[in-house]
């Protein structure tokens, strides 16, 4: 079992990553310090919970907790103010109090809003994070919990840490292939931004990864969390250098709002993002090859890299300046000044943006 | 003007009690340091929004300032889900950004759901409150900002800072009588938890509180807010003795959602919860002189201290088993030791809860 601590102070937690663990959550939860007195409440979605909620809700009574559970439907669509609603209605009806802890088993839909819940219910409980996809390695670490509105992305939510993160690596194998390289993408972008070895490690190694290959998973994953934990714990509510780690979501959460949430996955439609910011990178003077190699980290691992011909170019722009990255009407990016270091780019043209897009939608080189 | 800093390291802020000071809001947001270029959302009810709303908003725009307002109805109604979303809209389609805060003119309820848009918009940005209740200046101190659920009141929120409190003195010369006694109940509660002599001070003062003398009404202010934030200053996130701020809560919380929110004004609520307070301490072998001085000392004040027979005791329970005060599923009371000192006392007999509550309801004496 591989083990990385995020040093957030007081509020410091582990994340476990390896095979079997989650036959012992319930001595995790005892663990992470939740009295056997307070229920539990384990939220889980529509694909995962036939899967292993019968596993977890066992192993957590074995060691003497009540469980409460609360399944969703699978998809965008339940990250919203009315499904957050109905899992309050769940958490109150359980007797859930003062004490209690949610447990996200799930992706990152799963996890962001039932953080939200733990962040909220009773102004705070605990939060035991349990990610089921290789993407909610990136939003298990850092504490960012939300749920969206119709107008935009992660609209509504907290800056709020989970006691642990508890990451069976046996739950990634029954992943759609799809889903496997969404998760990639966040995986490389960690690489992309900080860690030039390990970008050109996936690439390498895109083979294995996308096979499942259980030791170059648990590496990728390990060294993923690890980076994001570094950025995160130097800037927990990100007032500044954490917006590194949002290389590619301008663009991608464009993409998901004009699309509609889950048409392309989100590390799709991240990784159509991190082209076009490798793309403004080069209107912006950095080499291309900046662009080049990471199109090619991206195609290796089966991930898009074009914007379908549909997609406006006035609606994707208007979706932009709903982001909440857009700090006082200035168009901020996250630019790649090489593979594995980008830069706060402010004051963005907006014609240069509308170039990318053009451009993203386009078969030909850019040049 | 008097000032009082509710000191809680990084996130201390000023509170400033006194007259004229809303003609001065723009000022006072500088100092806060709200950039200009960042829109503020303005939150007031529909009772306070045409008396003030105009005078703060052309102070703000005076400053520099983009204004955005949205007015909700008046009344505990209004602090739901479906008025926090309509709220966030408002919020978006306004354009505010990560730099921007929100304003809440009014009383408690447009306090504690504005401070909610504020905790969660974006995962949180800047806050003001300026109460123009006696009732406010409670909930102005310490941070605890929430929505009600239909199951349970103030059972989605957060522990979140304002970064400044303006109290106009002025404000409150149009108050109903029954929203200043209803204020003064939690101004009084201040006293019988901590500061005997504040508690008997309100006694002897009561008439020229209920006239809204400014000299009395502002030492009443700052002593309660003073007193409110030593205790939150030592536990911000009640971890265990800011619950002494929950006297009369439980009962009165209970009274609000069996009536329904807002046949008694929440002071009203509190009140008759203190009185039952002080018939438990009884019970539980405290001298009877408590009881008999704080219904006094309600009573100077125009409050109530008897509970209507129509509501039903069994309701009563099933309400108070849903408050969060009940860690564990047990039943935690804070009870008054002397006027001016309380205890928690933790697995109170429901029997005993329920005796009290009968003799809430009888005319006569409990003795």
């Amino acid at each position: 079992m591989r083990s990385i601590t995020v040093a957030l102070g007081e509020r410091s937690y582990p994340i476990y990553i390896g095979s079997g663990l989650l036959q012992n959550t319930g001595e995790r939860c005892i663990e992470a310090g939740f009295p056997q007195r307070s229920p539990l409440l384990l939220v889980s979605d529509s694909e995962v919970a036939p899967l292993y909620l019968d596993k977890v809700a066992a192993s957590l009574r074995g060691s003497g907790y009540t469980v409460v559970s609360h399944i969703i439907q699978a998809g965008e669509a339940s990250k919203s103010l009315a499904v957050y609603e109905e899992v309050i209605t769940t958490a109150i009806q359980g007797g859930l109090d003062r004490s209690s802890a949610v447990l996200a088993l799930g992706g990152g839909v799963v996890g962001d809003l039932a953080g939200f819940v733990a962040a909220s219910y009773m102004r705070g409980i605990g939060f035991m994070q349990i990610p089921t996809t290789i993407l909610a390695h990136d939003s298990s670490v850092g504490g960012k919990v939300a749920v969206n509105h119709p107008l935009a992305k992660n609209m509504l939510g907290a800056f709020y840490q989970p006691s642990m993160v508890l990451y069976d690596l046996d739950t990634l194998a029954t992943l759609p292939p799809r889903q496997v390289a969404s998760g990639l993408a966040e995986v490389v972008k960690h690489g992309l931004i900080l860690d030039k070895e390990f970008a050109y490690w996936c690439r390498e190694h895109a083979g294995e990864l996308l096979a499942l290959d259980p030791e170059a998973l648990g590496y990728a994953l390990e060294r993923g969390c690890a980076i994001k934990a570094d950025v995160v714990c130097n800037d927990e509510t990100e007032q500044g250098q954490r917006a590194i780690l949002n290389l590619g979501h301008t663009i991608g959460h464009a993409i998901e709002a004009v699309g509609g949430y889950g048409v392309f996955l989100h590390g799709e439609a991240i990784a159509i993002g991190m082209a076009g910011a490798a793309l403004l990178a080069a209107k912006l003077g950095r080499d291309r090859a900046i662009y080049e190699d990471t199109v090619s980290m991206l195609t290796a691992l089966s991930l898009p890299v074009r914007l379908p011909a549909q997609y406006d170019e006035d609606e994707l722009m208007e979706a932009m300046m709903h982001d909440k990255k857009f700090k006082e009407g200035r168009m901020t990016f996250i630019v790649p000044d090489s593979i594995g270091a980008v830069s706060i780019v402010g004051d963005v043209q907006a014609s240069d943006v509308r170039g990318v897009i053009a451009q993203l939608k386009k078969e030909e080189s850019p040049w």
